[in-house]
């Protein structure tokens, strides 16, 4: 089961070019990055090892012009991390667009939530 | 890869409860369901086994109050089904939603792939 599945409401992923897509789990490790200075500690919080979350920052640095993350070489464990001013827009901008989304959708969502068979109704709110 | 990472632009995934979601796999499957009939032909029209699009159905017919498609046992194959009302009628709210989507991510999606190393200016106009 995708992590992603646990809360109901709406998922965005965004397909910037042919297999390379920007969805809810790099916008988390992007925001956990910026959070904690380092991707293994980000990768961490959200249960991923160290070289998933560096492949998944990798693949999203390759995809743009600028890239979105910047990591130096620390005297111990993996070094430090940070989110480029790029980084950050590009964050922001999902957020944007998942905000957008969630309002979006929200009345056709609770229409459908209606013709589920089991739908505890605390359940939408804490995804939008 | 998935196949719906082929194209580029938004892609829309509900969760409607925990570990059940409806995306563009199910929906897609859903209306070729509904015009051939057929979850096998639906299936293989899709690149999937017959197996893997029954399951999705079941996942389906379970998550909901009432079944969104019916099966009847032909007297060859895998026999006939077709959309229920209830089917048509989910799979019309994910259109809506998709569509209302798309258009409440375009501005800062197109902002997007500006930042995007390789991106063909005909390729968004595909998605939405």
């Amino acid at each position: 089961m995708k992590a992603g599945n646990v809360t109901t409401g709406p998922r965005l992923r965004v397909v910037l070019e042919p297999e390379i897509a920007l969805g809810p789990g790099k916008a988390d490790l992007l925001e956990r990055i910026r959070d904690t200075g380092s991707i293994a500690e980000a990768g961490r919080e959200l249960g991923m090892s160290y070289k998933r979350a560096w492949t998944l920052i990798d693949e999203l640095n390759r995809c743009f012009r600028q890239p979105l993350v910047e990591t130096s070489r620390g005297g111990s464990g993996h070094g430090g991390a940070a989110l480029t001013r790029r980084g950050e827009e590009v964050l922001a901008s999902y957020r944007r667009m998942e905000a957008a989304t969630c309002a979006a959708v929200r009345e056709d969502l609770e229409a459908l939530r209606k013709l589920v068979a089991s739908s505890p109704d605390d359940l939408l709110a804490k995804a939008c």
